[in-house]
């Protein structure tokens, strides 16, 4: 029964959205890194983050895009690699990166000096050293030391998109390479991806003209591509999706209505304002709320510490159910 | 004669566009900066750079953006630096800045390392210094260099916008503020702004939900500012736009045609997928086409270059004028 309709997002996926030409080569290295890491024992999750770039012109100048930065991503991607995992991190190309991140706020070159402390006279620039003022950046020893042993052991396999379509077509061949490890894959699906979009048959080819008045856009709305992801694609996976909203009112509601659509695991839910110390995650039995205090904050613990310790847990019980 | 008009986009700004509650104080901070930097016989440019962002609901989820990585803005800032010029940055938060640049397309932990050639084992990374890896960025001991240089001159005044509301109010209050110095500035207006939005009066509050079905925007047409500011705010500056096209047949005309429109200096005119190796800047009289060959990519030679160059030249006929 179910057939019909999910062929239909299919076909609409290969139709309406182009596909990336290294989609192949891309699900090949994510099998790769999956079945390497799960023959060493650990899981692997996937994680989506950042927001999807929706084009208006085929030749792009302008689209439509989500509010994300990718810190939720990026910062759950070092829990998870704490915590054991091996990390797909499919993410919004420029968002924001496990450890990396620490940047965002600063310009770099605030934080680089001129070894012996020389104010950058042109013979310290070119024999001197260039080295990061620990002042400015408090963590960098820390989280250099943790991104080279990451690095070494190959636990982080970045896979970057800007467009929907791209995102969409990467999701589905990540679900494919997934479902080899069966149920010690887990999908952690924290990006902001478009409800709507326009297809590229409806697509003008150039620049929008602004001397034809004023623009009327009709968007069409995005497959739910979760459906096919938990039925077909990986139907032994661990799933979770995020629901984010600006109206707390409408949330759980919105958060329980998901889990009976689509039939996963769990969803995390956020109201746009409170969404760094407030979550709940939501289970078709349970519903947890996550809290980070005042006193949290002072300890430089992040909520995304907290996300990943109920859901690896979660995981726990489901894989040796 | 000009005056209802004029009014008329003031009347809209203050009506349709959010005012930045820290214009005024960045304005008195803008008009300093000019005063003291003529003072010292230099002139000022004002810089914009980067896409706006349109948002869709006031509680912000999603926006529509423009592409624009924010280079062009970034390294013209430099070569005005290098040229004699002190330099008001207005720039779309996060896009790229000057010097900084340079590490916009590498992940910065892949540069850095600890010293002593250590790979980072739990001694050498709590005692020892972070480094930058210089065969990693061969480049940044000169750019460190000029980027102490130009902060220690007070060279350049960086201020940020992210929406088309924010871009507009701190424009007006630029040019506000650098009328004072009269023929001494210039505007480069390089940023990539929107000719859409939706009015603050029909937009909605919360997340628009994707359950109501597809989605009917309809954009009113943003105010026309480069008219004011020609007219009325900076009437002796000496202003140059930015016309990007995808479709080539049409550039040469939008922009004579945005010349007669505006009356102002310039337009510096490119098309999308050659706008790092050609452009044509257009004047009332004249027309020069710039071009970056394939030697000058392998000399690191920019087209930026080419450009402040010709302007900053066209600014000196036209103060002695």
């Amino acid at each position: 029964m179910a057939k019909p309709r999910i062929s239909s997002i299919d076909g609409k996926l290969a139709e309406e959205f182009a596909v990336p030409s290294h989609v192949e080569e891309v699900k090949e290295k994510m099998a790769a890194f999956a079945r390497h890491h799960v023959a060493t024992g650990r899981r692997v999750v996937l994680i989506t983050s950042g927001g999807t770039k929706v084009p208006l012109e085929s030749r792009t100048v302008r689209f439509l895009d989500n509010f994300s930065s990718g810190r939720r991503g990026a910062s759950s991607a070092e829990y998870f690699m704490d915590s054991g995992y091996a990390v797909i991190f499919l993410h919004r190309h420029r968002s924001l990166y496990p450890y990396a991140r620490m940047f965002s706020n600063i310009n770099m070159l605030d934080a680089l000096k001129f070894s012996g402390g020389g104010g950058g006279g042109a013979s310290s620039s070119n024999s001197g050293e260039v080295v990061v003022n620990q002042q400015a950046l408090p963590n960098i020893a820390k989280a250099l030391k943790r991104y080279q042993e990451v690095k070494e052991g190959e636990l982080l396999l970045p896979i970057e998109f800007s467009t929907l379509s791209e995102y969409l077509h990467l999701l589905k061949a990540a679900a494919q390479a997934l479902s080899t490890i069966g149920s010690k894959a887990m999908f952690y699906l924290a990006a902001a991806v478009s409800d709507f979009y326009i297809p590229a048959s409806e697509m003008p080819e150039h620049k929008i003209q602004s001397s034809n008045g004023p623009l009327q856009l009709s968007l069409n709305m995005v497959p739910k591509i979760l459906s096919p992801l938990v039925k077909d694609w990986a139907p032994q996976a661990f799933v979770i999706s995020f629901k984010l909203e600006t109206d707390a009112t409408i949330l759980l509601d919105k958060a329980r209505r998901a889990l009976d659509t689509y039939r996963h695991q769990a969803v995390v839910a956020n109201v746009l304002d409170s969404r760094r110390g407030y979550v709940v995650v939501v289970t078709p039995e349970t519903q947890a709320e996550l809290i980070i205090t005042e006193e949290d904050v002072k300890n430089d613990v992040e909520i995304e510490e907290r996300i990943v310790s109920n859901l690896t847990s979660a995981h726990n019980k489901f894989i040796t159910q």
